[in-house]
């Protein structure tokens, strides 16, 4: 049982649009809250888009998501878990980025997961656009590099754009597998489509050993068998979870900047998430909800949804292992 | 046949965007009216939403529906039913609640649904809030329980919200089983999902015998098998037919104040109800349509394309049992 | 000088967009907190609008002023307070009320507010409908009956609605001449206009000594004549403000349910409120924010723009009388 | 007196959201109706945007305007009079247009309202785009041609348009005029402004004796300077008004298909209305609302709240003349 | 290959928002320009809804979908294919319709047509209303009958509305008939649904040999296999693709003036086109798109999607027959 | 007489929402395109915002600005002036930046406009946000430091943001006064507003002799007379313009990132632009308008009509110096 100091407030004793909105209406534990160590999973809002070469927008996700996340009551429907009485779950707060220095942004970013890390806390993230998952990354695979379920239409492992820059919401992972940040050969990538500058990023999938799995296989397969392969690919090991709400059909999140048609539904898209159930997931992200094409917030609150299944499957995780 | 007093404007002859709107472009029959005697159905808008616990706005709901609801045709598109040709059909106009008074606004609903029920009119309502439901239900089952086809991605079950208050959206059902308008072995309640407070409400369904079929079973089994047991289950007896739009995914229906995503599609939403036919309906409702959230008013096009099929089974059941 | 904890968070420090959104960016400090006793401007969130007869919203309406706010600088551009400095503000949390429960709901803010005006805590409050008001007032006035500075397109002084409802958002100042909170002869009302029902309200002023300036009067006069006589009316006596958004041309401030056209612009908007240093402002209002008719959230952010001007001036008069 | 029939609901009995919405909640008497001669001012809607060149839109108005006028009360707040209780009012319903024929749409509408005028009713149109008003002319002037107060930013007197089209949006006055249905002498246009084609219809007004104030003759004289000579301009004749929503500033008035910024406020927009009483108005026209582009419907409210100011000088003209 | 001057900018050089939008970010190559006759796929908008009978806006389409088609790349993800580089494509404008006069408009159409097939190019036409189809076969068909697959929810195969207009968007295909433009026995209609004035429409076709696919049977038989009776059905033949977005869903394409809910999703909306592979396509169109009803541009992106499917599969067969 | 190759397209031809959109639906000319020599006044994008603090968008105004341009006509209503045809103005692209790389887009900028100075073109500019100006003035300030009328309702002379970044929209004129691109005492700031951090920007405009005018000035003494003063302070030397979006009120412009209530309104934003007749403007710009907070454009059309009247007093000079 958790601590009742971490329990978040309910709907039926203060309504859902009342209150400080934080994630899951948690309470506020920013580093160097007296109870900062003890709490076992962190939401923390990254509101960065520089690395954004389209549409921006996603510096505005981690308000929106938490604005969204007063609708998420206590237990989930199907498993029954009650996640934020199993373990201690909190709001961290939001890395301060520099929106006019892509670099110092980078900075900062890794500096807080640093501390995250430091401090045994599994962190939850809410972008931000995926050049986010960069700097966490560096953070979270300081000791070795991570295997890596990764949502998505698209493969992010880009060489560079605009003729050499190396740092933007197209090229995180590729980075990372440079870096030595992923186990190309544990990292699998599923919804990939819409329609491409040119096979630059499946060559370096090919050539590493990243396993893809466009979207007309996932409709073919279905979730079950896709995701007990990526199960499977990513093992036992350390796991990062990296979901890009792209990875959704655009019209069930319209609230993204770089939306390709043809994707799953939102049922597919809890489904998903329910079968890494077992993995040992070290941290795991919600990027590229961009409030300013969704003003009515329904691409949040899927966002939202999306994360309390990862929660649910993390908790249960911690609960296991104790 | 239906009275040609009773048929509907046709969009060949005055375009649809023309004219006074009222539902399905019928006459307006308010109680008084001299024709009022000889309606079979009667649409009804119930403009009330002081029971939602989240975010308002169904009070807005019929006026919405009405102005969607020109854009409906006479004729259905596969089973060729012209439900307006073959009973008499009729907009009765809105109940008046008072949106400061919860108890108030109850009894002036179950008047006037008292005075449906005496004039032997089947009510085809257009909340509203839920709670709407809990009124009307006064009335229609003021002689006998009835049974019920409850689409919904909520139970409303609950006992009570905000420490004792008994009359919300959220607890219609409850009330109504307490109070013998429901038999509970004749209730089915499909398409439940979403985030839970606790398991109150479900606890109170198991000690009934209410039937709950989760989303997940729903898309296992899918419409044909799911909706055969539910006929089952309410058999030939008297039967309400309560459809809150949130069953639906908010994508399809983001016009509600208390969405849940993962739910069915819009061909599914219809499919639901034609397998209804041959119930005896005596009475359905489409509640919870918010339009503050759905300025485009897709929900609500889509809440009168259900309730087309709802008034084609119910004129077909009229027309054979005559 | 105010207290360091109390400062806000700058923009140029950490971006605006990012950070859980507090009123002003200022500390979080419910009632029970250690800081609390220190507190001298207290801005409050009353998460209510069962008092609202037509289009309801303003339950949203702190969430969306406190996201507004984060836009909100430190220092005033004409007059070069610098409030946050000067006086120590904080965000105290919202009231929880009971959405299905006029008058449960009113007991509970009441409550608050009792407890606000024994701590020495001058309130800011972010509405709510109007009726918010009369709870309100019901503290700050429980020793003796307050003067009034009201902004309004309504008088908001009718007797009841509805065949005798008595407490809805037109008639909270009718309750608080009634029950002796204000003192009517020290009450003015600016900018009211729009059709009326009849002229119970205006009958009912013009009894008690309330003064009504009508929107051509405002507008013939101008802000600096019609204030003057507004500072002469209120005195030196403890006064109260209540804005209401719909006081601003519904241009400017579409977020709002009950709009009537041909009123003041923003810059008047702000000018009005600057005229009111040197009040012993004992309490003040910005009620009838309703977020759902405006998504784009321009109405908050006059409204917390209109906030800041009121703070500016009870800070200059708190700092005047130390 | 009115006759108490024709007396519209107050929303102090029915909410304002609740029932059927006709024009400002009046009794809805189509012609043929037996009450249909005992009309004195009748509210018609042209549902028609066929002669629109740029953005389309306004054969939507009717019903939105309808919507938007359920939230008008009964009485004005300066001059304090109860139209609708001085004169008998009704919704007498929209005319069908035929979308998809111009000239056969225009006889349709010119046949109706020859009915309307040989009842002796007054109409007052809620259109449809600008070209409505020729057809309506058609009927109202067939004995005598007609003075014209016109509020516009558009002149509409262009010769045709894509290489000889007759009939266009921009083209009714300048038939009108050919037609002899106008006295070119006795028309004023007040509000224009804007980019300009070229001066053929400027030259055209100067030929007949139009007088055409510009923006910045207005702004600069001010609405009572300007109405004065508007008043005189028509004299006592029998005099036609016909208000296009543009003439309004499009930040107050985004709902329309041909905006031009730099125009007149809210508050202006009903100040030129009551500068017309005395009159004697034999027709007037709300038009070019368009509610695709103004979703939220702040164009339509403006719009009613307009009409409303129309219908009290005309029922004050007919009341004085009893 | 293509010729480089036919080539689109790269999102990689010059971000996707940049730029003067032409369609898919070709060459802009109206008749007259000097690589005219080299062109292969001509780019076409037609802004013209002059037989809209509904809610009017396709007039819009051409330009919101040149602005959404900047964000399509190079390369199909799943065939590989790079039609751009294939063969050569480009952006010939849009075709100057006279929004007040429907036969100048079709005569204006069917001359740019009858330029462009005597050219030799293959138009890739962007809606406009439906009607739009009729101008554009008279030109295609000019020699003899084409066959069709034609994707809708509508038959648009009436006879006349509104008392004997025979030009509208509910019209062509009966006039196409008619006219001999099209060979009944040749053309198949794909996802037919909603409500129905009545079975005229389905009678013509019946009576002419025209196949039509109900949505329940597409749902039922799935893509691939009415896929390949459609691809039976036109043969070998020179053969038209009619796509109207309203054959997908609405809540995958809100912006059209006609929705029926219960239809296709964006993944099958894509499938369909690409089943349609080795068909001898002589044009095709893409109608119906109406931005004011989809202000976000969803609508817009999934028919520039469906465009670039449809491009792909006329470049493979252009290739695959040199 | 302007070259006719340069006339822009009429409406009366083409409807304005026909054709691939180019600013005032000039010509497309490109630098390299061989009339490129005889441009006057050349239109010019920049779409970027990476220097944006706070909300993000201004990279997509050139597009909706391109788009709401089609909407201007030839003539200026009140002077008569036809700027296409007195000089040769020509749509010349955008800038291509680089969105995730600062220094590499104003190297980018700089360049692009060394390009037009050096052909003698006079650039109207449409950002982008306001960081575009730097290095525009770079190019255009290389000979001899300008003069500048500048209207906005911020300074943007602050040092720097985040410890240390130089670079944004909130410092680009402290960059050019310290690089010796503007004289600081020939530049005038009008319209300025808003809570403030701090006064360093203006303590910085007082030591370098910029005259700040406040909105309370403006509004006080008019903008006559205060235009009067600008045209002295930047007296017949060479000069450039910058026109924020935000100098607007944000009810007449809400499509910007930094918005501050109780600004001019729309009829004010076009005299101060008229009162520039004469001056020797080397160039000017239109920027911060921001298509994500104003989906319906209003911004943007607003942002096009300012550009007319910068283009027509360009025009003016232009033509008296031949």
């Amino acid at each position: 049982m958790s601590d009742a100091f971490f329990h978040p407030v309910s709907g039926l004793d203060l309504p859902r649009f009342a209150g400080v909105p934080s994630f899951m209406r948690l309470p506020h534990v920013a580093p160097g809250h007296d109870r900062f160590a003890d709490v076992d999973i962190g939401l923390i809002g990254v509101p960065w888009d520089s690395g954004t070469t389209n549409r921006p927008g996603p510096r505005h996700g981690p308000r929106q998501l938490r604005d969204a996340s007063t609708m998420i009551r206590a237990q989930h429907p199907t498993s029954g878990m009650r996640p934020f009485e199993t373990v201690n779950c909190a709001d961290l707060g939001d890395v301060g980025p520099n929106p006019a220095d892509i670099i110092d942004s980078m900075t900062r970013i890794t500096a807080f997961y640093d501390g995250i890390k430091s401090a045994g806390i599994i962190p939850m993230t809410a972008g931000g656009d995926h050049l986010s998952s960069l700097p966490i990354l560096r953070a979270l695979a300081r000791d070795a590099p991570l295997g890596m379920v990764h949502f998505d239409s698209h493969t992010d492992l880009y060489h560079s754009y605009f003729g050499g820059t190396m740092y933007t919401h197209g090229t995180p992972f590729r980075r990372a597998v440079e870096e030595g940040l992923l186990d190309p050969r544990r990292v699998v990538q599923i919804g990939l489509r819409g329609t491409m500058y040119d096979t630059e990023d499946r060559d370096f999938a090919a050539a590493n050993g990243i396993r893809l799995i466009l979207i007309e296989e996932f409709h073919a397969r279905g979730v079950e068998d896709v995701m007990a392969e990526a199960r499977e690919i990513v093992g036992d090991g350390a796991t990062y979870v990296s979901y890009d709400i792209d990875f959704v059909d655009p019209t069930f999140a319209p609230g993204t900047g770089t939306p390709e048609v043809g994707g799953p539904n939102s049922y597919q898209a809890l489904q998903v998430v329910r079968a890494l159930e077992g993995l040992d997931i070290v941290g795991a992200d919600m990027v590229e909800v961009s409030p300013p094409f969704d003003p009515s917030g329904g691409t949040a609150f899927l966002g939202v949804s999306i994360m309390f299944e990862l929660i649910c499957v993390m908790a249960a995780r911690i609960a296991a292992s104790r």
